[in-house]
């Protein structure tokens, strides 16, 4: 799987993200390989519309329906058309407590939950509380070019070594820094089973050309 | 104007907040009183489209475009069809510095800011930040169905003098506790404008009768 | 081990810190039970120079030297004279990446860390992280009296048990509710190695005999 | 006044905070300016007891007494032997309805509480809530040795300005980049009433040469 994180680009917000995700959808169907979206919460209810293809939200609030003003209800991002959610982005770190009982009200609303984590132990923790899926992001790599598959690789293989112990079961992806086909073959035989991108997709003066790229590396492997 | 916060209740999620939407669209043409919702972000966008009726986003963080994950961008809360946002609601607090930029990240955008206060010192000091509006509600009321405008005018009284002498022109709601017309009337008495409204209509048995009754009020007030 | 947490409670702050300090270290040496304490951080170096007891603090920032303006620096609480930190606590909860930074940093100046946690699965996820302890405490039961290894021991036997799978030499200590000495000897008998205590000794009408009975029990177990 | 804050800084934990402490107790007698510390919380009663010094803290909590672990309580750092404290420092910036609330729970509990403040209409905002001193600090200043007199006049002047319309009598420090005593007399000369200086004095080569010419920059004003 290939999940493209639209974080809050001006080239992923609104008509543009509807635009993106018809870019991934195209990719998909060529390729043959499972693209997924996040897009902001405003635009998740348009392109689950508008476009066939798996929604995730960028976060859920660990919490119910209720009292909550200005809080993300998952009943609310499923009802949207999402199927799942990511949960404590970097960019969005939640408490520990928060991140256990996120992931539960997520399953609770039949979302599929991605997990982050930053280093090997951190993943270990994450997956004891059992997220469908983990991504390894050093956040010090994201946006950079610079991909964690080449320039932390130790960080990927004992992420999966510590998680394995915790957790046989749960899905291993693998983030920050990729920008190229390369680095998803090299993601891939660190032993991750799919990758979470952002810049390197909604930044790239090509879109579809990009996303192309990546997708055809995951086909090949 | 009345504005109604959907907050994250079952009664006004998804299908049910468009439908709620439209049963204030019909208050709203009956009475010719202004009425405006807050609905969660997925909803915005739906409801926009569907039902003509000014839509407000519940918050919005301090952001531009960019590496956010997670986060409310101002410009997408406008590009799906919103015209304005709460800011610093009581289940949603800001730091001061955060509710600065907010307002003025939302204006930026093109957004009406409606600033969230608590006590007649907090409201003149969110009225120092230029917001479009102030929602002075006390959050030990928030849902009991005592109305502040009875249980604690002085936060109101108070609150508009020490606002005035900070802030002449920002137009001033009244909120927490409201369900009855005979409480709108009292609260505009004290000299607010409008008000802000949640449980007393989201969870209302009719909540169109509910609405009426209010929207009325204000009308004949 | 015992370890009484002072919070932020009238009867365990200032002199009244340093009292309850030496009546801990009676009962210490009257019991031949470690009792140790927890105080706030400004009264940790008046305690740890009068009275030959451990000392703890009650948080820890996950920070190193440098601008931190109103941080917690371990090697501060370090120099201070304490020799441990609490961290994450039901009332202090922390991000999880925060929770493992804090815990490296408190380790690399020297201080013994326990680690809160509020269910087995955050037991597990804490454990992963390597803590020198873990401190189970349901939130829902502190300060009520009634001992988490009464109303929810499975809350401590599944906590043991997933902890172990991760990592099978951190000490268990339980929380949460214990007021007497039976309370400590149920908790004893679940498998845990010590218990972490507060309003159950803070707010006794006669400290020392409260804190006695605790000790005596662990004792005897 | 000269507030020197300590942060977290290595040249002002422990023993060289007492150090530190000293020397600002020099300078005072020799220029017969006063001069205020604001080191760590653990450090405040050390230096008190031994320093006949002003000691603030960097920071409080909205809190009373009670449940409240890992928290800085207001009358925890009186009985401690400080006079006041700083509140919503850049580095540790608090909730808009929590910096009420701190500002009177310092006041009960017999702290001068100085506030901080980043934009002038933050300060004015700052203002309406009456605490004993403001200081206007642009974070992007801050350790830079650029002084916000110099480089952003207009700061300190339209805060000055905006602060003085909300409230006529609240002393206005003025921080961020200072570290000469050419920008104290700059500060002093755009009205405000002292300064808040923390690595300009704490990492000087010399810490005593460093304060004593800002200190008799102050004297000649």
């Amino acid at each position: 799987m290939i999940l493209v994180n639209f974080k809050t680009y001006a080239q992923a917000t609104g008509k543009n993200a509807v635009k993106l995700a018809k870019i991934a959808h195209d990719v998909s169907l060529k390729t043959d390989v499972c693209v997924a979206v996040a897009p902001q919460f405003v635009d998740i209810n348009r392109i689950a519309n508008e476009v066939d293809i798996p929604v995730f939200a960028q976060h859920v609030d660990p919490i119910n329906y209720g009292s909550h003003t200005g809080h993300i209800l998952p009943q609310a991002i499923k009802e949207a058309g999402a199927i799942g959610t990511i949960i404590n982005h970097s960019e969005r770190r939640l408490k520990l407590t928060d991140i256990n009982t996120a992931i539960r009200m997520a399953s609770e609303a039949g979302l599929t939950s991605i997990a982050c984590a930053d280093t090997a132990e951190v993943s270990a923790a994450v997956a004891a509380l059992n997220p469908d899926m983990i991504a390894v992001e050093p956040p010090e790599l994201i946006g950079t070019g610079i991909p964690v598959s080449r320039a932390k690789p130790e960080v990927v293989t004992n992420s999966i070594k510590l998680i394995r112990k915790v957790n046989p079961t749960v899905i291993i992806l693998c983030g920050a820094g990729i920008t190229k086909g390369a680095d998803v073959k090299a993601a891939l035989k660190l032993g991750t089973e799919g990758i979470l991108i952002a810049s390197g997709v909604v930044k790239a003066k090509d879109q579809y050309t990009a996303l192309l790229d990546l997708a055809e590396a995951m086909m090949k492997a």
